[in-house]
C-alpha cells in the first residue's frame, strides 16, 4: 500500500514544513509532537505511517522548497537549519517532481508572485486536463495506491455567487464553457475528486466547498474536507468560548488582533485576499455562544514577526448583577509549526476514510478547520471527542 | 415544598453576594447571568426557585451581611450600592437568623477575625450539638421542607491524616471523644449529614471530604459534594489544558499568578491557609494532560484590588520540530459576582438531586469545583457535557 | 482676575468630565489627582484657581451635560453618579451658556449628530462673526477679565493643502471670500486669536495650527498650544521608546491596537476622521528612535467597552547577538478621565503664559500632546522636565 | 594602552555571553546592537575598543565557557551555536587563565555549584592574598596598562550589620582577623580596589557596597561602581514609573512576577540569595512616585524557559474623580543578551573614569544599575541624560 500526497503549493511554508518534518521522522530526528495521530486514541489506527509518504505537488514560484525551509528557518527559527540541511536530498528530490499550477484568479499579491507560465493564458479545460495529467503522471511513476490532494496554496479571494455551481453537472459544464470566474482551487479540488483522489482543502480558498463538488464526491465515493485549518488564535477561540457559554456568561465584545510576517500574511494584507479568512475564522463565536455578540478578527501583516504569529484577544463578558470582567490572552505561535502536523494527520486520516470506503464530507475531522464543511459544533473539546469517537470505533483489532 | 439555606461563613463575600443576587432576582431587579441553571438544558429540570429560597446561617464575625455587601461595593462596584440598598430589608431579616458558628482550627488569621463567642473553649460534642440545634430550629421555625448547608466560610488549613476518619464510626467516635484536631468544616459538614441535609462544599477546607463523611452520607441516604468552587483561573485552565492534549502540543511549564485584595485574599496570605487552596488549583494539569509538567499557583494579597482577582497565566509550549511557543492570558474578574451564582446553582442542584433520592458524592456536579470528590476528568467541557446529560435524562416532562 | 473658559465641544464626554470635576473639585467632593498643576513644582505658580473657573461653549448636539455625563457614569462607571448628582445645578447652569456652534467640514458621522441649526447653510464670514459674537457676549455677560478658548470638539478630517493658509493675511482673506474648505476648528481658532483670547486645541483637528494663525497668534500676542492631548497609549509609548533608544535596543516593529466604545470611537470608526488621529500618534517614534521602524495604530469602535478605551501593543525589538526580544503592555484606561484633569491644567497654564505676555506657540506644554506644535522632543521625561523647568523659572515668591 | 578584564564568575552566562560578544565584534561578526557606548554621544569618548580588551577571571565551577555558551544556545538560541563556534579558540584561550576563586558566605546553592578548590577551608588572609596574587600574575603576562575588575557571579546572600565595615582601616582589620562574616564578594573588591583596580558590580552581592571599601576607593583614587545592572522589569519599571510621577496618577499598587530559568534564576529560588536581589529591585517605586505604594516582586525559577526572562507587572492606579485603572506589561527578554552589551560599556566607561583621574563612586553610571551606589534618581530618562551629559562634557576633540 503506497500513498502519495500531491501538495498545492508545494513550495509554500506550510508545505515545506511537512516535509521536513516528515523526512526528519523518517531519519529519526524529530519526534511526533503536535501530530494528533500520533497520540492515543487514533494512534491505534491502521494509518498510513508518515516514513512511507511520497510527495509531489503543484506551485507557482521557483523558489525551491528547501529555499522555503531556510528562509522560515532564518526569519524565525522554523524548522531548526540542522534539521533541514539533514533532508536536504529528500527536498530536492521532490522538487523536481514539482509541476506548475495556475494562479487564475488568485487576486493581484498571488500572480505577483507567479512566474511567467503560471500566469500564462489558458483556457480552463486546458487548465483541468495539465492537472489531471500532472497527478496521473506522479501515480504512474510512482506506482502509487492512493493519492491524497491538500491545498495548501495562499488564500484566494472568495468567488461570487458559489450557488451557480450547485450540482455536479453544473461544475462540470462551466469546466467545459471556459468559465473565467472559476479560481485555481476549484480546478485543483474538481481533478482530484473527479479522478476520484481524497481531498483535503487546509485553506479558506472555495476548493470542494461548492455544492456541486460535494455531489461530485459522493458520486466518485471519494471522502474530502476542509476549509481552514484551525491552528492558532481560532483554536484558542474554539476552546475558550464554550467556557463562558457552560457558565452562563455573557460576552459583550470579543476583539482578535493577529500579526504575522510571512508569505501568508503579505498575501493577507490584501482586502481581497483577507475576505476569506476573516469570514472563516469569524463564524464560531455566534454558534457556541447562541447570540449574537460585537466580535471582530484583524489580520495584520508585520514583517519582523516572520512565521511567528502572536495573537491578542480580549474577550469583555458580564456576569451576575451585570458585573464587567474581561479575558485577554496572547498566543504566540509559529504558524507553520502548527499547520504542519495537521497536514500530516489529515492526509493519514483522509487515506483512512478512503480505505474504510467513505465518501463525500467527513464530519470526524471538523476539529481541524475553522469552518468545518459538515460539522455539529465549532466547540472544539467536543469537535476533539467526535474524532475520538471515531477512532475508537474504527480502531484496528 | 420550602427550601431552606443554611451558610456556613454566612457574613462573607461569597453568601452576600449570593443573597443579594437571590433577593434581586426575586425583585426582578437582576437577571440569572451567570447562574448555570437558569440556562437549556438545567432550566428544564424541577429546581426550586431562587426566590424561594429562605436563607440562614453561621458566622464568626459580627459584621452585618449589609455592611459585607456595602463595603465589596465601595472597594470594587460588586454589587451595585443601588442593588444593595433595594434588598437592605431583606439582608437584615436573614442577618437576625444568623447564629454565632466555631473557628475551632481555622488557624490564626481566621481566629483573628473572630469575635469572643466563636473562639470560646467549648469541647467537640457541645459544638456540634449546637450546630445540630440551630439547624433544627432554622427548619422548625421556617417551617422548611429541605435544608441545604453550604460551606462558604474562609479557608482552613489542610488536616493531618485525613485518613483517621476513614468511617462514619471513626468520625462519630472522634467527635464523641472530643478529638481537638477537627476542623469547624468538618463539624458542619457532619451535622448536616448525619441529620440528613444536602451538603455542599464551596471552599478547600476539608468538609465533608473524609471517607468517614462519604460513608455517613452513604448510610443516611444524602447528597453531598464539593470542594473548592471552580471560577476563575482554574476554570480557564481546565478549558485550555485539553486543547493543549487535544493537539499533542507538549506543556513545559504553566505558571499561574494571581493577586487578590478581599478578606478571602487576606486569610489567603497565610501559608497554613493557603497550603488548601493551592493543593486543589494544582491537581488537574497532569490529570488533562496525561504527563507531570512544571507548574506553579501563586495566590498574593493585592488590598487595592478588592474582589477583582487578577491572574495572569505563562504557558510555554512545545509543537512540531521541537518549536517553542507561548500562550498568555489575565484573568480580571469578580470574585464573588462570579462565585455567587454558582452557590445558587448548586443549592438547586443537590436540592434536585436529593428530592430523586440520590445519596452519597454527585459527580454530575464535577464541573463546578477545582477538586471534585467524585469525577471522571477535570476537562472542563467534558464536566460540562456530563451535568447537560445529567439535566437531559432529568428533563421534566 | 475672573477667568472664563469657553469649550468648543461642550456637551461631548472630555467636556463634561472636565466640568463635573471642576465643579466637584470647587466642593471638595474629590481631589486633584491627575492634575499636572496639582504637584509641586507646578502647583507652586501663580494659577486661576479652578474652583473660579467660569464655563460656557459651543456644541452642535443638543443632548445637556449632565445627560453626557450619566451616560458616561451608565456604561463605564465614570464620573461616579453621586458626583453627577452633587454638581447637577451647575452643570444646568452652564448648559444654557452652550450656544449652537457649526460642523462644516467635520464629515459625515459628526454631521449626524449634529441637530439642524448647526448645518444650516450659513456663509463662512458669517459663522465667524457669530462665534465672535458668542465669546463677546459671554465674556460681557460674566465680567470675565480672561477667556480660554479650548477645543474638544470631536475629531475632523485633516484639511487638504494646508500651506495656502500660511499667513495671517491668507487666513483672513478666505473667511471673507467665504472659503468652503475651511473646517469648523479653524473658525473657532481664527475667531479666538483675532480678539486676544488665548486658545488650545485638545484635539487632533487642525484648530490653531496652520501657519497662517501661528503668525496671527504673535501678531495679537496670544498664547496657544495644541495638539492632540496624550492621554492613553501615546503616551505610554512616549515614556517607552526612550528606553529603547537609551539601551541602543532596536525596534524591529511596534504595533498598536486601541478599542474603545464611547462617541468618541463612533467618530473615529470612519476612516476620514480616523486619518488625522493615527497621524499624531503615530509620529513620535521615529524622532525618539532616530530610525524608521515598522509601526502602524489601530483604533477600532468596540461599543461595549463605553469610555474605557484598552490599547495592546507588542513591541518586538532586537539587542545584543542578534537576539530578538518583546514587550508587550496592555492600558486599559478611562479616557474621559485621563483627559479631563489635563483640560483644568491646560487651562490654567495658557492663563498663566498668557499673563506673562508670552505670544505664540508654548513649547513647555509639549509634555501635554501628541503632536506638539512646538517642541524638542516627543520622550515624555525631557518633555516633562522641561514644563517643570518653566514652573522653576516663574514660580511664585 | 592595554585594558585587561577580570571577571568574578567567568564561567557564568553574562560573562560568556559578554565574551562571546566581544570576540564577535573583533572578528566583524555581529554589531554593537545594544550596546550604549556604541551611539552618540558615548561613542565619541575616548574608550578603549571592544577588540583589544583582554579577559581573564575567577570562577568556582569547572565547565568551561564554551560549555557555558553552548548550554545556553541551546536551552534558548543565545548565542547562535555558530557564532560560539566561530569564538571557539578565543574563548579557550581564556578559560585557560581562569583561576579558583573562593566560595566563601555565598549560601548553600553557591556551594553546591562549587568544585573542591573554591570550598577549601582557607583563612580570609589568605584568600585574598591569593585574589591579588592572581590579579598581579594577569597584569604582568599580558603586560596590561589598566586592569578593570567586574563582578558578574551569583548572588551572594546579603550580610548582616553591613555598619561594622563603615571604615577602610575596619575593613583591613576584619580581613587581617580572619572575620567569618565576610563575604567573597567583599574580598574580590577589597582586592582589587586596594590594588588600584576599577571595579563594577554588575550584582546585588555586597561588592564595594561598604562604607570602608567606598573610602579605600577614595583613598586610592580608583573608580567604582554597583550594584545590580539593570535589564529587564526593573528597566521598564523605571522608565514607567515617571510617567505616573508626571501625571500625577496615584499608583495603588505595582505587582511584579519574573519567571527565569537560567543557573540565576536557579540560585535566586534559595530565599537566602533571593533577598539581596528583591530587595535591589524594589526600591525604585518610592523614589520616583514620592510616596509609599503596595508593590512586590515575585522572582520564580521555571526552568524550561532557560535564560528567557519573562516578567509580568500589573499597575493599578487611580486618576481623576477616584476613576481606577491599569498598566499591564509582560517583558520577554533574553537576560545574558541584555547583560552582556552593559558589561562591556561598563568595562569601558570605569576606564574612562580611572584615565580621567576619577574616584570614589560614578554617579554618571547609575542608568546602569536597580541600586546605583550613588545617584539622584532611578527615572531612566534622567539617569540616561546625566550619562550623556557626562559624555558630551568629556567627548574628544
Ligand atoms: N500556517 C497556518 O497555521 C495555516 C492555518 C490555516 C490555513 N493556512 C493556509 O495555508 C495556506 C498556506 O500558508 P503558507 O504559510 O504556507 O503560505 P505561503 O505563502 O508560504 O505558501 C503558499 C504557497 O502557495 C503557492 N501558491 C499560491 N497560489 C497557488 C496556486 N494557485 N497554485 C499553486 N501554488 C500556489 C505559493 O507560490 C506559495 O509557495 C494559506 O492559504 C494559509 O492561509 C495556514
Ligand atoms: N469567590 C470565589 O470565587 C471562590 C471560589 C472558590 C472558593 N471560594 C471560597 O469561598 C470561601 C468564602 O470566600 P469569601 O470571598 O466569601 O471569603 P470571606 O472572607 O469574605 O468570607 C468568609 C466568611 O466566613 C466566615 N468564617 C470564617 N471561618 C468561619 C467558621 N469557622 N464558621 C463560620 N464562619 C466562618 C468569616 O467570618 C467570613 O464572614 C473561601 O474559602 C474561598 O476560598 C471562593
Ligand atoms: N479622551 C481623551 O483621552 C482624548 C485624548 C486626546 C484627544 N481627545 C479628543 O478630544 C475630543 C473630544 O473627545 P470626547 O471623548 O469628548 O468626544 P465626544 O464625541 O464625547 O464629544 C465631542 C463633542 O463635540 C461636539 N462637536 C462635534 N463637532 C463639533 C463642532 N464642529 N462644533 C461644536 N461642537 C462639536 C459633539 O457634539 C460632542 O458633544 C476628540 O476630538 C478626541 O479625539 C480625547
Ligand atoms: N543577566 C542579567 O540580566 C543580570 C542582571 C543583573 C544582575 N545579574 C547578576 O549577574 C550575576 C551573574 O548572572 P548569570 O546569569 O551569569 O549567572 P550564572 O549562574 O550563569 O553565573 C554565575 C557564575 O558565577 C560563578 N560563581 C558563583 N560564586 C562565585 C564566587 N564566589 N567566585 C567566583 N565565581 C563564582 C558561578 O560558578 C557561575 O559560573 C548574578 O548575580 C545575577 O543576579 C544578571
Ligand atoms: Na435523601
Ligand atoms: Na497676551
Amino acid at each position: 500500500m503506497k500513498t502519495g500526497v500531491w501538495l498545492i503549493g508545494a513550495r509554500g511554508n506550510v508545505a515545506a514544513v511537512s516535509m521536513v518534518g516528515a523526512k526528519a521522522i523518517a531519519q529519526g530526528r524529530t519526534d511526533t509532537t503536535g501530530m494528533v495521530t500520533a497520540r492515543e486514541p487514533l494512534s491505534a489506527l491502521d494509518l498510513p505511517a508518515v516514513e512511507d509518504l511520497v510527495f509531489g505537488g503543484h506551485d507557482i514560484r521557483s523558489q525551491s522548497i528547501t529555499e522555503t525551509a531556510l528562509a522560515a528557518s532564518e526569519s524565525s527559527g522554523v524548522p531548526p537549519k540542522s534539521t533541514i540541511e539533514a533532508v536536504e536530498d529528500d527536498l530536492d528530490a521532490i522538487d523536481s517532481r514539482i509541476e506548475t499550477g495556475t494562479a487564475i484568479n488568485c487576486g493581484q499579491v498571488v500572480g505577483d508572485l507567479a512566474h511567467g507560465d503560471a500566469t500564462a493564458e489558458q483556457t480552463v479545460p486546458d487548465l483541468v486536463s495539465a492537472i489531471r495529467a500532472d497527478y496521473e503522471a506522479f501515480v504512474a511513476d510512482h506506482d502509487l495506491d492512493r493519492l491524497v490532494v491538500v491545498n495548501v496554496a495562499s488564500t484566494e479571494p472568495p468567488i461570487d455567487e458559489p450557488e451557480r455551481y450547485d450540482t455536479a453537472d453544473a461544475v462540470r459544464s462551466a469546466i467545459e464553457n471556459d468559465d473565467r470566474a472559476l479560481p485555481a482551487s476549484v480546478l485543483y479540488a474538481y481533478a482530484a475528486l473527479e479522478d476520484g483522489h481524497p481531498y483535503v482543502n487546509f485553506t479558506p480558498s472555495t476548493g470542494s466547498n461548492l455544492d456541486g463538488l460535494c455531489e461530485l464526491a459522493r458520486e466518485r465515493g471519494v471522502p474530502h474536507m476542509g476549509q481552514d485549518a484551525k491552528t492558532g488564535e481560532t483554536l484558542v477561540k474554539s476552546a475558550l468560548a464554550p467556557m463562558f457559554a457552560g457558565r452562563n456568561l455573557r460576552v459583550l465584545s470579543w476583539e482578535g488582533h493577529n500579526i504575522l510576517g510571512n508569505t501568508d500574511g503579505l498575501v493577507l494584507e490584501d482586502d481581497d485576499n483577507k475576505a476569506g479568512k476573516v469570514q472563516s475564522k469569524d463564524g464560531l463565536l455566534e454558534e457556541i455562544l447562541g447570540y449574537e455578540t460585537q466580535s471582530r478578527v484583524r489580520i495584520d501583516y508585520t514583517p519582523s514577526l516572520g512565521d511567528r504569529k502572536t495573537a491578542w484577544d480580549h474577550i469583555h463578558f458580564e456576569g451576575f448583577l451585570g458585573t464587567e470582567m474581561k479575558l485577554q490572552f496572547t498566543w504566540e505561535g509559529s504558524d507553520s509549526a502548527l499547520a504542519a502536523p495537521l497536514v500530516l494527520d489529515l492526509i493519514r486520516l483522509v487515506s483512512h476514510a478512503d480505505a474504510q470506503g467513505r465518501s463525500g464530507v467527513q464530519p470526524q475531522l471538523a476539529a481541524f478547520f475553522k469552518s468545518p464543511m459538515a460539522y455539529e459544533t465549532h466547540d472544539f473539546s467536543r469537535q476533539h471527542e467526535q474524532l475520538q469517537n471515531y477512532a475508537t470505533e474504527h480502531r484496528q483489532e
